[in-house]
């Protein structure tokens, strides 16, 4: 928690920003506003109080302050709202001050708040892994028929190409990307239901302004409240833990290959990457340290989430409390990994004759079967995903 | 492991048979015969070779022998392919014995059989998941309007209708089994790869024959192996976990609205079922017992094939020997589970006095806000899903 | 679950049949004899209906059935309470058939059964870490002087001797079994509390009787029943995890050191085992598979019972029925990997001459520091440790 | 990470802060300063060029510019060391400047400064524990005689006093306390081993200088080196995960006894605490809340670290360096949901009288056995723990 030196080597600035509290306040307000607009074209609140509303939601509140009002509050939602409130009286009276957040519950505004930074960050999430899965792609046409020695159980087995490995690469991130995109389809929504769900208090036209915040917020509008039903938060994590496992995956084989007896391929050579405080010929495996650092984080992190899943009634006492921090982290080390192994594999440094080395040396031939054959059909499989 | 006494209550005789070792060697032995069949039709090995695999395939080895074999060798394939050797070689001889597995490594059979008995496994889940869900809509459809109170962090909020409560709960199955489709849709594949997934030995014909016995197998054809690619079981992994968390959720309403002081909704009774060993009167939630303890455990072990995702080189050290026995965990567990609940949905005993009185105790009105539309779109949902 | 292919591999017979149906039975009829012993000690019951309930608790009852009605129960205690009361009852009325399992509750049979098959499991588990901790320390000495290539990031790093790697397996081994030790001290205690743990109805001879059943039965008497207090256990599992983590650590650096590039250590060379099913010159590290998947799944598994520590009220409803499957899972992961590596360390073969070449081919000189000190510093600590 | 917003409502400033950044960079510091110091007084560098280090370690660095750097360079150590350096060369020239950090290497400072981190948190999170175990002697002690209905699996069970209740909360906390200092007088120990941990290039005097880096920090000294020895670091993750789920287990009894319908207990009642953003009526378990967050995360937190025990030969990739930020969130865990159940304890309001009533209607009796003298005896065995 709120340790910039963690945090930083294991993220990018990015994704820091897009779970930072500026942006959460943002889309809290955001939310706000939004609702008071509708409820303005619905007819529910007057027009002057709804552009009332939406001005207090302009200026994003002390984080410090706020941040001790939540955890005295018990959630961010009740300071907020006070403050937009003390804001919207100051000139308009308590009258029109009552009237933010009207039908809205701390969950509506909570839930919505996060789901708007799961979408910023799903956004740079795809956009990194499809430049990953595009380097990938052209590295193992590259080597499609470059031989090299196929390992199991960390011996020597029999020769592949190096291109089979990285389709192998390749189709993980492929298949996690899909899976990712297929899961923030269904966790990229709206969240409004009022009190406990039921959308009471908004005369008969809730369901009108649920459709109007969706639009407006570019979110899927759920067939009804989800509240209590946390399962696509859980299957966005396990999403994203999965993806962090198919770069871990690639971080694993390459540092492998990395090691001063194996010699067959190197991350880049980045001036003042990777060296050592105390020894000056150290070239260390940074890019793979991070995305394996992930892959040890993330499963525990989606873990969490799943057990969050049973929550209490119509909202859960310390379950849903625990989703926003933990999506999170999956979000900041999913692009973290990503982030630096996409450059790893653009720039990776090739040893083709060390890899024939090591191949002729293990005296286990040079049938490398159906291997071209194989990146082929695992390309053409990639290029119709995208 | 092995104990029948801790295993029973936790699944049923049906999933425990499918993850059972009759059925694992029954899956392993029809893999091998397909892959004689298929090598037949390809021309790699005579017609006659073909049938004394086949027939190879037919007698269960014993299980404790191939166990303790298994243990021995550092993998089941070993063995079990031994043991099909010796029995064609014992008729006739070594050169035609040496002809049963070829092609295939040991990954291939473990794999592929896994993934029958996942396919086996699919079919239970689907089933008793859709009558849940068949048995929770018409749930909500007659209490749509009931009204009571509804809770958020475990205190008395604002009223709603069960119906509303149910249609939650129906929501959570509903999209935690379309998850689990997509998820099986992409596991259940063959796999097919030879020692390093090369699909090396097999004179070109390697793509024909891995055609063929995805065909024969029912299973889907990846575009290439993926014995390092783990992504696709914890994906399906996950899905259990999620649907698992769906039907614990229902567990912890359930049980909480059969809190003596509450009252409102019990478990059907049963002869023999929900005692105590020492007071007579009590009516246990039994089966909201094995659906929370389902969901305990399923987060941890749907993490512990996420943290095997990153596998060395061309097939992983520890990492994918877990996954059969974890996964069929999972699979048990969540059969367990939904057996369990869906007979306690569809004899649930609903006290509508006790949830009005409950509702008016709390003195917090009586506006069900749009509680009924809700109901009626998440059945439409369900409806449109199915 | 319930599978001896997949369990046998990945544990012992020893420990399976600790944690197997027939010695969970044991240790529950013999709680039930001890607990009737003691009440006639006590004057709680008279003599010949404490002989008459201890001559039903010789005979196992049958697994099969017995599980199949425990499944239907909710729990084990009310059935096999019930068929001790019939078989009472068959000689000496249904009036002394009601004296049997008096004052106690399916917890205090359960769990006291699961503590007794935890310490015959601690027995297990302390003699094979105590034979491994052994041969590390004998190994330790014998190379203490001799070089190898320290490396870090899985990088060459500087010299260091091999002896000082295995003085770190030493300390990793015998600072968790240390912290084994401490944990079951704490954890092999008595479970005795009655229906809501509060000893009534002994008349007021419980804690007597308590007395009489944790002498007998060689455990601890805690201050007061720990029914819903599972934090021992939790810690016993933690325990379980870390001994498991750090043979893990041996299987990591053993099966990188056998990779065929680096070739400085084997397990040794055991007919039929590490083979391949397909590659004839392959010698996998098998027990490292073992220890490496061990200590995939052990973090997982801890943490399920980390899970489940907050239960409810007086006895919990989930999180207490899932301890006995995945204490037991612990435990024979722990014995597999222990009793696999044992004889790995014992037979390991080490190429003292590859070693040096290694070392001389990284051109980073001789200097091995204080490695001989640190080895003579771990063996002293180990051995006042023991 | 990295959000106040997600941080301060699940801990408490003061241990936000041992675990921040600063706290972290002064750790560091004097980490080399008092490093040099010993290495002046064994007469491996001149006093003044010790003078000069210690003064170089006095300003703390830019946090933002050292995450940013601490990114690119794969460690913290590689630009803090660069740093101090730089000071000391500008008044001492580079040659000086190169003894900054002499045998020490990167994990030597970052494990150091974890461990004087964790030193400064455990003295927090013992205050915290001891305070609560305090509180719940002193409610155990006044209530031991009050009865109340036992419940167990969520149904009315039989009588207890709530004092018997509270001795359990109270053997929960005490327990998971003497746990955590029996691991913290483990973990709490000096990192210094050099590149390898052989303690190398000190001329034979590192273990002098290490015994004089241990008694300046106030740290135990292990035998060896631990950079690949993390069971204690994993030790103490699992006391803290056992100290917090005990604290769960104590918030889910007040958040199930607050519940409208039974309404025993009740958090106290604190001005603009525990109210709802839409429902003015409510009084939420807020402490609760935050203590069964803490529990929901705290198990797959100490999970993580114990899936980083593998770690890779003389130093892991990718595992030890994760520890730091999943051990401060455990650490800020812990002390968010004791510092929040102090004073939940302290100011419990208690309803006798319903607790009277809720068991007069359950129609079970009165008799609470022997719960006095338990209450008794866990008093006594608290004040002996203490």
């Amino acid at each position: 928690m709120s340790s910039l030196l963690h945090d930083r080597p294991a993220s990018t600035p990015a994704m820091l920003a897009v779970f930072g509290d500026a942006a959460l306040l943002r889309a809290a307000l955001l939310f706000e506003a939004v609702l008071a607009e509708a409820q303005v074209t619905e007819g529910l609140i007057p027009l002057e109080v709804g552009e009332a509303i939406v001005a207090a939601c302009v200026e994003l509140p002390d984080v410090e302050d706020l941040a001790e009002a939540a955890a005295h509050a018990g959630t961010l939602a009740i300071p907020l709202v006070q403050i937009l409130r003390q804001r919207v009286a100051a000139r308009h009276g308590d009258a029109v001050a009552a009237l933010v957040h009207k039908g809205a519950t701390s969950q509506d505004l909570a839930d919505t708040a996060l789901v708007l930074q799961a979408k910023a960050g799903a956004a740079l999430i795809r956009d990194e892994a499809a430049r990953l899965a595009q380097v990938l792609a052209a590295l193992a046409e590259t080597h499609a028929a470059t031989p090299m020695l196929g390992r199991t159980l960390l011996q020597a087995a029999l020769p592949i190409t190096f291109g089979l490995k990285v389709a192998g690469w390749l189709q993980g991130v492929d298949e996690a990307l899909m899976r990712f995109d297929i899961e923030a389809a269904t966790a990229l929504r709206l969240q409004f239901g009022g009190a406990t769900g039921s959308l009471a208090g908004l005369d008969g036209k809730a369901l009108a302004i649920a459709e109007r915040l969706a639009a407006r917020l570019d979110l899927a509008l759920p067939a009804k409240p989800w509240h209590a039903q946390r399962g696509a938060i859980a299957g966005l994590a396990s999403a994203l833990a999965i993806l962090i496992g198919a770069v871990g995956k690639i971080a694993t084989d390459i540092a492998l290959l990395a090691q001063t007896e194996v010699a067959e391929a190197f991350e880049p050579k980045v001036a003042g990457r990777g060296g050592s405080s105390t020894m000056g010929h150290k070239r260390n495996p940074t890019g793979c340290q991070v995305a394996l650092s992930a892959a040890l984080r993330a499963p525990h992190l989606a873990a969490t989430l799943l057990s969050a899943l049973p929550q209490e009634h119509e909202r859960g006492l310390g379950g849903w409390q625990i989703e926003g921090p933990v999506l999170a982290d999956l979000f900041q080390l999913a692009h973290g990994a990503l982030a630096v192994m996409a450059p790893v594999i653009e720039g990776l440094e090739i040893d083709v004759e060390r890899m024939a080395a090591n191949l002729a040396a293990a005296g286990l031939g040079n049938d490398t079967g159906e291997s071209e054959a194989l990146v082929a059909r695992a390309l053409d499989a990639y290029r119709k995903d995208r």
